[in-house]
């Protein structure tokens, strides 16, 4: 009965997959409902832990003060006709006016739609930003503001797949993000392998040779997609592992979506953006690398930043044809604009507090108070796994999360089987069913056959969540030897 | 040169058409920019007046002081450290306060994502107002919240669109959404018109025969939208149609969309919501109404509220196989969650003030001086139609927008040719240039074969514009007599 069910819906987004928000994702949302309606007396846990998402708000991380008293602000202008109150009786410094007033001067209210591309002005700020971190200079019409990163992902894809037979070269493991588009949009998904042993680097033969595989079975490979740093591996890019992507790119013709959203959560090496090598390399020979097409991304929702619920997020393009752009104008326009908030946040991201300016003292203490818990809470969930019998984990490098090995028992491989899943989807419900705490199996990311991961997010508080997976997991291994 | 080009990127996206935002407003973005800068000497107008989009806060529309002041405070929850200081010196109320704690207790952090669908608090509050609305139970199970409607109809007709061949009816005239969005997903717009002589009401017959043309040439029509009250056209359904939809829908097994974003922006007869209709026609004859699949939209982009910016919405599904919301649940999830500031703003839309408390009197004046002040330029505009050569407008119904039809002169109709564009083109690009008012072509949204229409909101404030409006026509009538 019915008009639509499973058989007849669009059997693209059927074939998507999405484990991030999957079942075990539900299931830990039941469970909090039951704890939250004080019916839990079943269960062995008091509380949830969602390390499946990188949520830092959800989580223990405080939003930075400064950018949420301009949004105060923003939201209710009123205020700024009293303010002595603001800074007499409320904190609020003279920087966190002016910063509004600036803003709510350009964007007007932020209760109206802005233009399509975002109001030019923060457009300006962030191309003004990308000077200061890169050192060449950007061009505000070519900076798109999104609904979060993931929407300007959806409108790159949608601009570039133009049916089965393109295809994108995806990282593997790589955030679902990508695989679940590309299923959307019915387009092909060029997977390759990125090197768990020189940790989780790209690998130019490797690139290669997917490449070459992909277009010998017919497939026009038009981009090649890098998350830099990695999700789920954490890894930072060398600048000779950016390089030998460009001259890839170079030699294939592919252009290259850049996903930067965690280039501020870095623990071990520098983050290089890919286009401040590109520009870099353009300037050194010009010929070679010219017309390189570069999409970059980035977003509030990670680094220090965590304001993942107000959907705010960029992309600039380099080297696109113009009628390309006309396009992706257009194309976006149809959601008419991103969260002009989220948009404002953005602004606040690029251009934080300077040192000497009021409110820069406060923000630098928590900016480091976030980045150095962070990278403790790491490094305790690192030397946990140190411990665990069949659990192998590279040193924490950045991102927001850990991505093990797990070798599991041919008993415990079975037992997964006669459920219905993966040896690594059996564990993770284990684990959830076990403790409260939520992960997301390797399969969710894409991992080589016969290799077992999970991913979790290092941004709970505490260490007594830790102690309950170590005791799960010794649990479950005798089970199961 | 470059790898991407018009001719091999997504030819779905190039197809698409999305006069709202296309040439004219670029033209207008332009102008606007140019005043700015001071540069506008040779411009015949000292600001440019966007009558094109329905935005009213860009206008002269001022947020509603409750709405922001409880977003204030989740934007900066540390305020609440200072309750006497908001009620003594900056005039929040006691429920001002109250409605931010509570949402912040539901919510968490406004900078979190929350659950997919949406904060399960605010889709409890959805259907406690959709119940007093309409008089029948709502689920919250079955509701989404979304970033605006937009975004609800692009989930919408993701799931229900499979190729070429599926059919989805669409009103003539109509906002442009739907054929861009069914554009883009290579899926066909099966047009109905709706009666320009019987202020743009439904037709049962002529849908009818729409859906017999298209199901003749082999296309499978799932669903019809019905964009009520009506975008272009202000008209707001009678229950008799409403229900002549309904039937239709049961007769040919088609799902219902209905997008009932301008609810509240009704000037002449009330606003019956199809769930009511659907409701009420179920309890009078459950054998015949089984099983009648209903998706219904609202914003808070629209009505008194006008909140555009902050990208807020909800859709509300009856009848759906649960298979399929299941992948409706996959498919928003991929996008991780709908703005949370937007969603709270969707809270206090649908549980405003309420006589007694606090806030009500401020509330009751603001949104009553909004609603006046939307009828009263309506009026307005439609006066100073009646006095133009050629200009056919019915009175003002409702939503914000009037459609006049416009009858041009064989040399305008030649002379806009020569331009490469159609009447209504032309002589909407000469109103821009020569006035700064930007409105949108009847060729936007659909009309019929030789008609032409502009659309122009009545959001903008004064009369001044109105005179240059009505100099500019008589000109133009003028020099293409």
């Amino acid at each position: 009965m019915g008009r639509l069910n499973i058989k007849n819906i669009n059997p693209n987004v059927v074939e998507a997959k999405y484990a991030v928000r999957g079942e075990l994702a539900v299931r830990s949302e039941e469970y909090r409902a039951k704890i939250r309606k004080g019916d839990a007396s079943d269960l062995p846990f008091d509380h949830v832990i969602s390390a499946n998402i990188g949520n830092p708000q959800q989580l223990d991380q405080k939003p930075i003060t400064f950018f949420r008293q301009v949004l105060s602000l923003l939201e209710n202008p009123l205020l700024l006709q009293h303010e002595d109150v603001l800074t007499e009786k409320l904190g609020y410094k003279s920087d966190v006016i002016e910063r509004a007033k600036w803003l709510l001067s350009h964007v007007g209210s932020v209760g109206a739609y802005s233009a399509s591309a975002g109001v030019p002005a923060i457009k300006e700020s962030i191309a003004k930003f990308l000077e200061r971190r890169d050192g060449f200079h950007a061009d505000p019409a070519h900076i798109y503001l999104s609904g979060g990163a993931s929407s300007g992902v959806n409108t790159l894809l949608n601009i570039i797949c133009a049916g089965p037979d393109t295809g994108i070269l995806v990282p593997i493991p790589q955030y679902p993000l990508y695989t679940a588009s590309l299923a959307v949009l019915n387009a092909t998904c060029v997977p390759y392998y990125l090197d768990e042993s020189s940790n989780w680097g790209t690998c130019f033969e490797e690139i290669k040779s997917s490449y070459e595989k992909a277009k010998s079975d017919g497939i026009d490979v038009r981009a090649i997609v890098i998350i830099n740093p990695g999700n789920p591996t954490g890894a930072s890019l060398t600048e000779a592992d950016i390089r030998s992507v460009i001259d890839l790119a170079v030699l294939e013709n592919l252009v290259i979506i850049a996903d930067e959203v965690y280039q501020t959560n870095v623990f071990i090496g520098k983050f290089h953006s890919f286009r401040e090598i590109l520009l870099k390399a353009q300037k050194e020979n010009a010929e070679k690398y010219k017309g390189v097409e570069l999409a970059s991304l980035h977003s509030i929702s990670k680094g220090m930043v965590g304001e993942c619920g107000h959907r705010g997020g960029y992309f600039e393009l380099i080297g696109f044809n113009e009628e390309v752009e006309a396009e992706i104008y257009k194309f976006v326009s149809i959601t008419l604009c991103a969260p002009v908030i989220g948009q404002c946040l953005v602004e606040l991201m690029v251009n934080p507090p300077r040192e000497g300016e009021p409110s820069f003292e406060l923000y630098d203490k928590e900016y480091t108070g976030i980045f150095n818990g962070l990278k403790q809470r790491a490094s305790a969930l690192y030397e946990a796994f140190k411990d665990m019998e069949g659990v192998e984990c590279g040193e924490p490098q950045g991102s927001m999360y850990l991505f093990p090995t797990i070798t599991l028992s041919q008993k415990a491989i079975e037992a997964a089987k006669k459920e219905g899943r993966t040896a690594d989807e059996f564990y993770s419900m284990r684990l959830l069913e076990a403790t409260g705490v939520c992960v997301v199996p390797g399969a969710g990311f894409g991992q080589k056959e016969g290799s077992l991961h999970f991913r979790t997010t290092f941004l709970a508080p505490g260490t007594e969540w830790v102690g309950r997976v170590k005791e799960f997991h010794k649990k479950f291994m005798d089970e199961f030897r």
